[in-house]
């Protein structure tokens, strides 16, 4: 079979850490050169891309779209908490399907919600297995009573969903997990921050040294929650997802402004489309309202305006919240996350000059409502490029389904795990109990004692 | 029955919000008059005492010993948290024995520990009942894995008590406490804040407006958590308590200038004491050592050393911390917490020059040891007035068992439930569902959309 | 002369203690009585106000009105900070007229800004004299120099004034101060606090145990700085004072719960009324237009309607912080700032009940322009009392001109000064150098060097 | 000539991205091979290092030691900031000598020191060249004020040089820096953050968007000011830098989680070592002892020891705070900071398993007193290469004077002034005068005015 050869030709490559003038050279997936004026003989049977004036950057990743932790949805949740089973069935599937993830939820009471213990439990385990924990976090039994009192009071639109479920009990669990999370030495990851409040209790965490990444989405950096008093139900019901998005109007900027400075790790869309008609569902109970608003094929656009264009971010911190970090964190680096030679040709050629109104009558997607709608983008996707294939270009898509390929994680990702290690092992020594009791209350070394009082310290 | 008659004189009357130099007249346990230079008469039957260059206080009230919801300890948690037997009781508390208060645990774990929806349930009865929540804030959970965890390396001795327990686990409850109190606009009181960060979590959410109140003791602004390292296993042992004291030694500090700041409210003791025979029920085992330090006798003195004789506060502050806060916040006041004209007569004479070290040789408290020995404290109780009858002087007590008045405290105390209430209201206006619902979705009034979202918005 | 008699009835008496149903009885200008049901004999000669329904409050006290630094304005600055004569001069002012605190500029440049060497001699002289220094915060050479920017740009407009004083210029100074002024330990007294990031710094200082309080003003508790975009030049002008009202929506509510949470202490005017043709000097240049808002007539219905209406303060908390803090703050306690026997009959009856609409139409003032106009405001004052005599009453004055009279406020206030005065004895001791540099140095006392570590030492 | 030829073998090479098994070949000072058992022909000519086993990181860049603004020290302040004279200096500076950062001084009144005008001219002149803007922030008026005070009080032993240079004074120079540069958008690097509260400062500075980047220093990563109270003169005064060390125990943890986090940027040393001979000058006058102490030699396995061995940060994020941060934001990436074909072959083998423990009596620094005496510290350098030349291996030196080379850094590092530039473009488009005074106040145009109000607007 021949070889699949592609050039890209003439742009920017841009990394998360530099961007250079010089063009890409893929065979077979693969890139195997990245330099300035590449030619490649022979001519015959290779591609070219023209990336003139075009940014070349790795693809994103989603890592809320693609990484969702497989049963959820499918299997009851009676599968996940009920002791060794489950446990089983994570090691089955850290050691045979590359998962290195394993997401929780601290809401959804009744359905998927795991208490204290439970979450300790499943934070244990994923440190065993070196995975990183996800968590939803919101308080479960806050927006249980929230919501049934709501309703009581006849509170039964989409006002409801923001109402039952304010800043706080965002905040609260994210506080919650950290904390337990912490106790286990297990990394955690919480998928979509919403909130300025949640979003300072995770940048407080890594301020003090804790193992915590924080993902939030496109929808809460391009727009809204005083969209859940809009008048036209429809609208307020297309933007209930959990959690809510905030109506307090500085919030965009604010988790933008930690994005950019690194409090926050990456970017994704939770992407999850109903129409109005399963919308609708909830006509006549907010808690009914199907949640998930879109996102996927915008988000890459949302995040360039609101962080890019605007000078929050450069083009670079801009591929480390899209992709390079999720790569990182997820352990697929730098085969993802980065164009280099040896890395996937997962690529996004990009113009930064042109500008696209983002509307649902123009999406690909198949739903009736943009949360977007009417935003003016400046940064516009002029080719995809997925393992070496050019999957799309000026506007045309060329996929087969079932092209996707399934990446397997392995467990432990070095930028996650050797810091927690390495704690593991001093503090191992220090606790020792053999020589530890006997030190301390038996009277020889005051050294120990306060390597006791710094581990257990609080340092502010 | 002639009436008891006491005459004050020559000292420096010290309430929350001034001093002045004056005497007091009691009669039949009642202040009558305050004023300088007051003239009796008759003078037979008169007890006159000398506070000359003495400071005229009101008596401490120690939230702690005194207020503790009855049935903790003598009654099995089962009374508690199950349904309505509870909800009942605690009715009939309220109203028949006038308790304002009642305590919750988040801690002890199979024990007391209230989990999240119990603590809703209680919090929203205290809230109908018009009493103030009290809470003690650790993550019983994390405590109970820690220990095992613990106890399974082999690490048995006190240290283990402080390791189990560490800051995150105190202030994550604190966080979770006031976010459900927050949640049915129950005025929260938090007993015994031991930490730097559970305290700053408190004082950001009256930040915020919070209802809620912190309660600090004299254990951890006179002492910190290095002892539970201390060689000698008994020394180690009497320093534990729940939560425990602090390894960080800017901890006391800290705490007192929030107390001083009104960051925090008041000061109580959490008196707890156990001899060395009944601390060593843990000798092989720290989840075992009885918790619970001295205090009561000390309190005062050690106050007034750390925050009084440091400058952190002043003499009125202290009178605030140690007496007239805790009257305001649980409906005492102006019979208990302040010396005017009405109110009851518990007053401490306070010679602040004399000094004196605190000691178990000399203390008047059953135990073996004292946590604050050595301690040299600037300001000296010299007599304690109960009711008008001086049951302290120089060293001697005159008490008769049984002497001890239980007071009944009306609900609602106005100092904490004015706003509560005030707050309700207008929120009830601006949600009325009839009103709301169809104006927000039908279309006429932004006005509401507008209080809406202010309501739910969180303002940093 | 017969006596001026006055009974004030049937109303309930607030402090910032507590509230009781008292009536009040003054007797040539001072409180004679509180109490329940008064019978005044004879009732020939007695003046009755019915106040049945109605809150009787101390008067407020408006610290930026009437508590300027006597020679701002009418003296040149020359007179103030060029060496000895001017601290002549506040001595003098000190000792001979009463005067207890000192304002000072770090805006304005060339006119009335002290830099940071003139700041240090300043506070270091009201700390001598036993005054308050009082501090106008920002930074006046960034102002200047975006000013000159702007207008270079041609940025004319009063969205200049706005653009050229961002809050980090107003926190920026207010950091400083405080630095400067805890350098000498002189309490110091921060005026109009405008911004959230300034009211933190001040927040955050007073945790750390600095003795520092903060004012804020009528002005940004009831609207805010959007208002400089208004496309009517007059309405935007209207709005001009230093430092500016803030742009951030959420200000206001910030504000006030910082005053409800005590983190802030007392609310102003700072007064200072132009017309639409005196503003008209800047109309080609935001420097020219003179800096001023109304405000006296409005403060007392502003605060209750943002403080007490919305529920974030009780009435007790409104009068603490529109009078009694001041009193105390200024030595004017109790004389001023509360209604008990003794205190001047400076007395306020409020109908909490009542509504009114401010208006330019209907205010009392001289200007043109209302900047709260439309503003619903529950609760109305419908009678002042001062120094016991009815100057308003339903809407009608009875003032004659001359009639104030001039406060002589002693030095040191013990509300201020105590805790100083304290600290610096404790200091004095640890740091005596006869004993100190000996002792740490030639090596007997490691007791010594710990306290010298804590004196040093920024407790977080 | 023949090539100067070096292979680096059998390593793991460590960027600040990633590690990998890889050989590293060199020709003629600039890395040409970077991948798994490389072979080099010919063998004739070819240097060897073997790596086996340890970590080959990018050469150590000390921003400080190398960096520093070239006339400060030998030339009068007064070359600085009077006027054009020093502006033209800077831009031939900038333009001819490839210099693109200056520092400023806030603090040594008199000598160095900058006012706030200065500075804003300072900063405006960097940023109109493209340079970084370096600060050394502390207080300069405060600590002259202090230091005449406690000199006057007798104090003249180095505890007088902590007690003159309190946290605050840091922490506020800090705030004000930040405030003026961010005034002319001129990106901040502050160097030597020595203590907490100037460190929350910066970090917080940075969430809101702020291009501000925190250099920490060696001496106060591995000991602290406690050491100014010594017994021992010398010992004391060996410490005296400024700023000083603080006496905060807990200051060297806070500050490497804050490098660990990416709130701080880079180690320096701050290199300036006098023996105790120099120091005596100041034996009578804390004033008067040269500022200084060692680093150089022992900074890399201070960080090391204390930031890697203790588990805080792992490999990678160390090459990033000694190497690949100061390399980007100086301009010299991906010529230094990474080792990576077509980079420059500076280069350190080090063995992550050997230790060794600092001491006088082993460094090869020529003063006779190390801070961190006694240190054990796991993580040891074999040897260095500098352009290609081994220069230090096994405890020789190889190394000719003046084989150091100025390398030129030209303007506008990407790393910094990408959002800078951008933030302008976007921000003069919404200033535009000609458009905007007319938009605002006649009337056409409100999306401008929002625009403007978020220009202003402080975000939280």
């Amino acid at each position: 079979m021949p070889k699949q050869r592609l050039l890209i030709k003439g742009g920017k490559v841009v990394n998360d850490d530099q961007s250079v003038e010089a063009d890409v050279y893929v065979e077979d997936g693969i890139v195997q050169q990245v330099g300035p004026n590449l030619n490649l003989e022979p001519p015959t049977g290779l591609t070219v891309l023209d990336a003139t004036d075009k940014l070349v950057i790795p693809g994103g990743i989603d890592t809320h779209t693609h990484m969702q932790f497989p049963f959820m949805g499918s299997k009851s949740k009676d599968d996940f908490y009920t002791g060794t089973k489950v446990k089983e069935e994570m090691k089955s599937l850290a050691e045979n399907k590359g998962v290195n993830s394993f997401k929780m939820f601290m809401a959804y009471k009744d359905v998927y919600m795991l208490n204290d213990e439970e979450l300790y439990a499943a934070f244990s385990c994923c440190r065993e297995l070196g995975a990183v924990a996800q968590v939803h976090a919101e308080n479960g039994d806050l927006i249980a009573q929230n919501s049934k009192k709501l309703l009581s009071m006849g509170i039964t639109g989409p006002e409801g969903h923001i109402l039952s479920r304010p800043e706080e009990v965002e905040a609260e669990a994210t506080q919650r997990a950290i904390t337990i999370a912490n106790a286990v030495n297990c990394p955690l990851f919480v998928v979509h921050v919403m909130s300025k409040s949640a979003a300072r209790v995770l940048a407080n965490a890594r301020r003090e040294g804790k193992v915590v990444y924080g993902e939030t989405i496109a929808a809460c950096l391009g727009t809204d929650g005083t969209n859940y008093w809009n008048k036209d139900w429809a609208h307020a019901a297309a933007h209930v997802m959990g959690p809510p998005l905030r109506p307090d109007p500085s919030t965009p900027d604010f988790l933008m402004n930690l994005l950019a400075n690194a409090d926050l790790s990456v970017t994704a869309t939770d992407n999850c489309t109903f129409d109005i008609c399963q919308k609708a569902l909830g006509k006549d109970d907010f808690t009914k309202i199907p949640n998930g608003v879109n996102g996927v094929e915008d988000r890459m656009s949302v995040v360039w305006e609101k962080g890019v264009h605007s000078g929050k971010m450069d083009e670079n911190r801009f591929v480390a919240v899209t992709s390079t970090n999720a790569a990182k964190i997820f352990n697929l680096y730098p085969k993802k996350g980065r164009i280099a030679v040896g890395s996937d040709a997962d690529i996004v050629i990009w113009d930064p000059k042109a500008t696209r109104t983002i509307s649902a009558k123009t999406h690909h997607q198949a739903n009736d409502f943009n949360i977007f709608e009417g935003m003016v983008c400046h940064g516009v996707c002029v080719a995809t490029v997925s393992r070496g294939k050019v999957v799309y270009e000026g506007g045309v898509f060329n996929v087969t389904a079932g092209e996707g390929k399934y990446v397997s994680r392995p467990p432990f990702p070095p930028y996650v795990y050797k810091r927690v290690r390495q704690r593991e092992k001093i503090k191992a020594n220090e606790n020792d109990p053999a020589v530890l009791t006997k030190a301390v209350h038996a009277g020889s070394n005051s050294q120990l004692t306060i390597n006791f009082a710094r581990a257990s310290m609080k340092h502010q």
